[in-house]
């Protein structure tokens, strides 16, 4: 029995109605999930995360590898109560960020050699270290170790690399120590070569009882939009249909409904806290970057049609003084009303879907956020 | 009739349980006010000040005439409402960040000239200036615009300066607009010359009707502690019986038990938040600084006997991870906790006054915090 279930409620097109239930609890599909890089989501509490309904968040392998280490984390108690948060945890495997240090890595078939971005120290992750890093921090739902090439990249390059990526998802299945709390996904890869995926997916399905759901990955990583949306349109509807579906790293409102209306049923970006941080911030009518000189004397709310805590009690001119003053609360309410943006639009989706008018509302959001006419 | 009215309730030798009320609500004294400089108390948000039970902040005047200044935030309704915070404010004369500025400014009788500190502009504030910049935040308590000497200063400086803040003393009396909701403080000055001390709060009786309170200004400015300590034990008992004492500028907790058995009513200091960003936490066996390597692996609370949000939740190690990896969420939680430590022991501190015990509560806390055997 794998410890991650996901069950089909109902679909609107190919867009997917879920429940993905977790040895921390269940959460809801379409899901966004609040990514706390460093064992937080920057600026916020557990509680504030609670209070705009966030039921699961990602945290980075790599990063907690570096700093304070796993097995710092695993002494603690697990990542859960190091960090207080007893709901769902999603770890990646550290590929993605090994990876992106490019010149300070060296990738072989044994696994990835690299450089700590921190203090240079010369490091090592491998398909197993990854799991094990994992299995230390106790999330609920562990990646595969992959390889994400760049975009672009050569298509052989992309075609070796997928089936490296398939050994090292066995290699992944074989380490797992705790198949009992902790579930794998396995991460289909192949660029925005149709073929490629398809041999992808076709390679880790040989493990399909070992894998507890599937993830789209080596998109939203530079290449333009058109690539991305067809190859969801062609890959997605061929994950299996009994398990949950995840795209890695996309957090865009509009890329977000595009995904829901192929069948995906989970996104996590970094994408709304980061823009928070620098002072812009989501509205129903597009994104606005409220620490502009224009907002100065403007009373409103950063959102008319919002009801989260900073919209109900601070102004436009308020959080552009904080930033302007490089107060901290300016980052923290800018934070706090994007992920809610986020997390609310979901729940909007799957209302709508619940009631068979998804691609209504995919239309009517994306013209008010687009200002189309 | 005054808009701020003190309550004497019950003294302990010298030391003054009360209560002050103010336009925004009732004020338990002794009380410690946390510093909000921009229209904020760093990295917390309005909730969590209520929730550790602050009754009252200090903002600065200042700060908030130069950024965003004081129209923009009579625009917005004042600052209660700019900030979201419904209960009591006071607010500073800007004259002590002025003289901060040192080569920066030039003072006559008329006031003082100064180049703002962020970006040159020259800028002038006076008695005049300071009270309609108040008058325009909407303070429950404003400060009479003092010059504060520093130290150490000439005998003969100190005395024609003093003379100076009686003068620009009676000019604030006669600008403010908001006599029926804005509340006035004096401040003695004199530095650490007690003759020089009697001299300023005699001139300044003069106006005493026109006064809400009295504030000693001048101390916490660099002198030794027991120039600090002679001069309190000095001067506090003389100020009027029937009106609330402010010692500005001092949230050390052994500084404010030595000012709470002298008399005093109010403190405020950015201390606590300050070291907190730094990762320095107060406990009851005295300061601990969090960061440090020796913290890494311990996961017991900051403080065992606290009984804060922080302290109920994390951990010393996770606190420390927070600040070795920038995250600014350490930053509110050492702050959270700081301010928590303050206004408890405030707690404590009245309720030991009103049951005759404040001497013993005082030694006890301080061979605790010292170490002392």
């Amino acid at each position: 029995m794998l410890p991650v279930k996901y069950t089909l409620k109902k679909t609107d097109g190919k867009a997917r109605l879920g429940e993905i239930e977790t040895p921390h609890g269940k959460i809801q599909t379409p899901i966004f999930m609040p990514v706390g890089t460093q064992a937080t989501v920057k600026t916020m509490t557990p509680e504030e995360l609670k209070e705009i309904k966030a039921e699961i968040i990602l945290s980075n392998t790599y990063h907690l590898f570096l700093r304070p280490g796993d097995e710092l984390i695993a002494k603690a108690g697990g990542l859960h109560k190091f960090m207080h948060w007893d709901r769902p945890i999603l770890t990646d495997s550290g590929g993605f960020q090994v990876f992106s240090l490019g010149a300070l890595r060296k990738i072989t078939e044994e696994g990835v050699k690299f450089n700590s971005h921190i203090d240079g120290r010369k490091l090592f992750i491998s398909p197993e270290k990854s799991i094990e890093i994992q299995n230390n921090l106790g999330s609920d739902i562990m990646m595969a170790f992959d390889e994400c090439p760049p975009y672009p990249a050569e298509y052989e390059y992309v075609k070796q690399s997928l089936h490296r990526t398939t050994r090292w998802a066995k290699r992944c299945i074989d380490t797992n120590k705790h198949k009992d709390r902790q579930g794998l996904f396995g991460i289909v890869q192949g660029g925005v070569h149709e073929d490629l995926r398809d041999i992808s997916l076709e390679e880790l399905m040989q493990y399909e009882d070992e894998f507890s759901g599937f993830a789209i990955g080596g998109l939203s990583v530079g290449e333009p939009k058109e690539h991305m949306y067809r190859i969801l349109d062609y890959i997605t509807p061929k994950l299996p249909e009994n398990k949950p579906r995840y795209l890695m790293g996309v957090g865009e409102p509009l890329d977000i409904l595009e995904a829901v209306s192929q069948g995906i049923d989970m996104m996590d970006c970094v994408l709304p806290s980061r823009i928070g941080r620098h002072g812009t911030v989501f509205t129903r009518t597009g994104k606005l970057v409220v620490k502009n000189a224009k907002y100065k004397e403007d009373f409103t709310p950063i959102d008319e049609e919002c009801d989260c805590y900073v919209c109900k009690n601070y102004t436009r001119g308020y959080i552009r003084h904080l930033f302007k003053a490089n107060e901290l609360l300016g980052m923290r309410l800018a934070t706090y009303h994007n992920l809610h943006f986020l997390i609310k639009m979901m729940d909007e989706i799957r209302e709508a879907i619940a009631e068979d008018r998804f691609y209504e509302y995919k239309e009517n959001f994306i013209k008010k956020y687009t200002g189309e006419k």
